[in-house]
């Protein structure tokens, strides 16, 4: 954890244990740190699994492990890593992540495809297998720990950590939802973003809970962009233990499945806002609403234009009405649009509408709004019912101070 | 002009004149300074135009203009407004557009359709037709000026000057190409970037010269990057007064065919990364050239995708070897890519090959070339024969304190 707390941090939650799920954390000293920096959840058996993963073209072993792990749905275990993401290192790289996988089945007595890992930090270094391997021991021998201790262990450039929780009624039975996620640069929406864990004591099989997770994914995760730089160790995953004892939720159709896909879907969306609120360097929550696009997609798309539009997010560092530029962002963003039907505003001010300058608005709201630490922009492109939502902060000397000397 | 110069900037070439062009400048007052920022180039009778436009789908009236103008081949003058780009004006700046161009049709005796408009500065505030017309005015009065008064007359953040020239022979004849350009931010590259004008005595055909300039558009101003955020204004024209005396270029075929592309495309090519050199806070020029990609059209993206990445940019600021943060771009750029084939450099020193770090490499060079002011990275997919190259800057403090209060 840096010792600088975003602007933006909210406390962390009071989160209860999620019955079947025991957290664990050690020193392995990945770096040189005196900081837990190994989690490790260990799962009851019969816990099921769902996860979404980084498209980046060049993933790290973890990841690769985790996407053949999720075939068989199953999980007994959780080993988060941080200060190394163990990508880019090859063979080496490889052996570590089943050297872990091993070594927590062999704790654990379970197979070592039930073992999920997860790695974060510098790329390109192996990770040290006998750091690894001592941390994971004495994170097994460890008295549990909560989610507090968790959240902060995974965290590496983060300011503060993680965490959130909620519930829904399940077959009569109140089911808990609880998650912790870390990340704060290298975050863009491409299926998932940086490592985000999600546990429940619902009974849910495995189909229904990836379809689900797949679901939060689309509108939480990845509306999420804080440089639009996706990592090659995007990881979210989700642990239904079933202590809850409800009836397995297996179809959309069954009774409480409505509920908790929306609590899920809260959870994630809530889990994602925590990473923008400790964007790197970021002094303000940006939240782009698109409406009016030819199709949500085309509405995605020119929303993440507009976030990751270095001239935007700059002129929100500086508290500047500077429309032009979300106009700019918009026309670039290659989806259909108009210029002389499109609408801006800041906050609930109109800006522009039609093509040009909304003639003598009142900028007193709009700066006012933009004095905030919450700031939203809205764009109808009046063409269409398409719409999306998407969050990022913005852009400020805090980034290029954390950016220009991060490794070495 | 602002009043610190970049570090990248190079001195302003000894230019001849181009015979066929007078170059006149003005204080327009668009903005509340004491410089010229109304340009005026006359050109000869029987001068033929090519150009490439942006790609916005919000573009500047200016742009319409020029597209619908640039059908009919034929130009007997330019006028550039700096301070203020007209775009998102609506039917306010459709009219002053109509204005200059009449005005300036009036004044040199020609159809309105042959003057063509180009303007930069912020968005969203209409060009006010008094302040154009009276500098219009002003800039037929007076004298001519050099190429380096229309270079400083068209810049508005840029920090230095931008010009470079070039000869060619065609037809036995020696024929000259000069040009001007400017842009610092807002800068990327779909077609064309911010304002370039290229002017040729040789006697050209419209046909060839559009397909020149675009062939040597697609190689050096779609290869530039400063921020990734495409102007809504973007446009570079070719003049040729046919001064020369030449025997019309019409064809590839024609003697001196190639060695006028060749002229065109080293002069685009020397103007762009003038650009490049003055980004908003640059204070390295990079050089990203991806080899063995798939296609040449894979290699671009690739090479885009490293070369507009924040935290690749940042690490170059900080002069940290951060060769992970090109995998993960490499990574995000959605192109077929192999991370146990892919290798990278810094300058000429391999850092990592064949999907690992390349073990206990001499960091003593690597220190050396990124504390240069040009910084090279390549990167070899080892996929087949596809290849790109592309300019960049990094991404400093200099671009924030640029940004986040450049409006108001």
């Amino acid at each position: 954890m840096s010792t600088s707390i975003s602007p933006l941090a909210l406390p962390f939650p009071d989160m209860s244990p999620v019955a079947g799920v025991t957290l664990r954390v050690a020193r392995a000293r990945y770096k040189e740190w005196d900081r837990c920096d190994l989690t490790v959840a260990e799962l009851a058996p019969g816990t099921v699994v769902a996860g979404v993963l980084t498209q980046s073209r060049c993933p790290s072993p973890e990841v690769e492990w985790c996407r053949r792990a999720l075939v068989l749905g199953e999980a007994r275990a959780l080993v988060v890593n941080a200060g190394n993401s163990n990508a880019f290192t090859g063979h080496r790289g490889r052996a570590a992540v089943e050297a872990i996988a091993a070594r927590a089945a062999a704790a654990f007595g379970c197979k070592p495809s039930d073992v999920f890992v997860a790695s974060t930090g510098v790329i390109g270094v192996p990770l040290p297998i006998d750091k690894a391997e001592a941390g994971l021991d004495a994170a097994v021998a460890a008295a549990p720990a909560d989610w507090r201790a968790a959240a902060e262990a995974i965290g590496t450039t983060d300011t503060y950590p993680k965490g959130a929780t909620v519930t829904a009624m399940v077959d009569g039975r109140t089911v808990t939802l609880a998650g912790i996620v870390k990340g704060s640069g290298m975050i863009a929406p491409d299926m998932a973003t940086m490592l985000g864990f999600v546990f429940t004591d619902a009974a849910v099989e495995a189909g229904f809970l990836q379809r689900a997770l797949a679901d939060a994914n689309a509108r939480t995760f990845s509306c999420i962009t804080v440089d639009g730089d996706t990592s090659t160790s995007d990881t979210v995953l989700a642990f239904a233990t079933g202590a809850a004892g409800n009836a397995p939720l297996a179809s959309e159709e069954n009774a409480g499945a409505d509920a908790f896909r929306a609590a899920l879907a809260d959870l994630c969306r809530q889990l994602a806002l925590l990473v923008v609120r400790d964007g790197e360097g970021a002094s303000k929550l940006i939240e782009v609403i698109v409406e009016g696009a030819e199709s949500d997609r085309s509405a995605h798309r020119i929303a993440m234009s507009i976030a990751n539009s270095p001239l935007v997010k700059t002129a929100i560092a500086g508290e500047d009405a500077n429309w032009g530029r979300v106009v700019m962002a918009v026309g670039k963003a290659g989806e259909p649009a108009e210029r002389d039907r499109l609408s801006i505003r800041f906050g609930a001010t109109p800006v522009a509408e039609a093509g040009l300058a909304v003639e003598g608005y009142d900028e007193a709201p709009v700066a006012a709004h933009l004095k905030g630490r919450e700031v939203e922009i809205g764009v109808d492109l009046g063409l269409g019912e398409g719409s999306a939502r998407v969050w990022t902060c913005d852009l400020t000397h805090g980034y290029i101070s954390i950016n220009a000397d991060y490794r070495s």
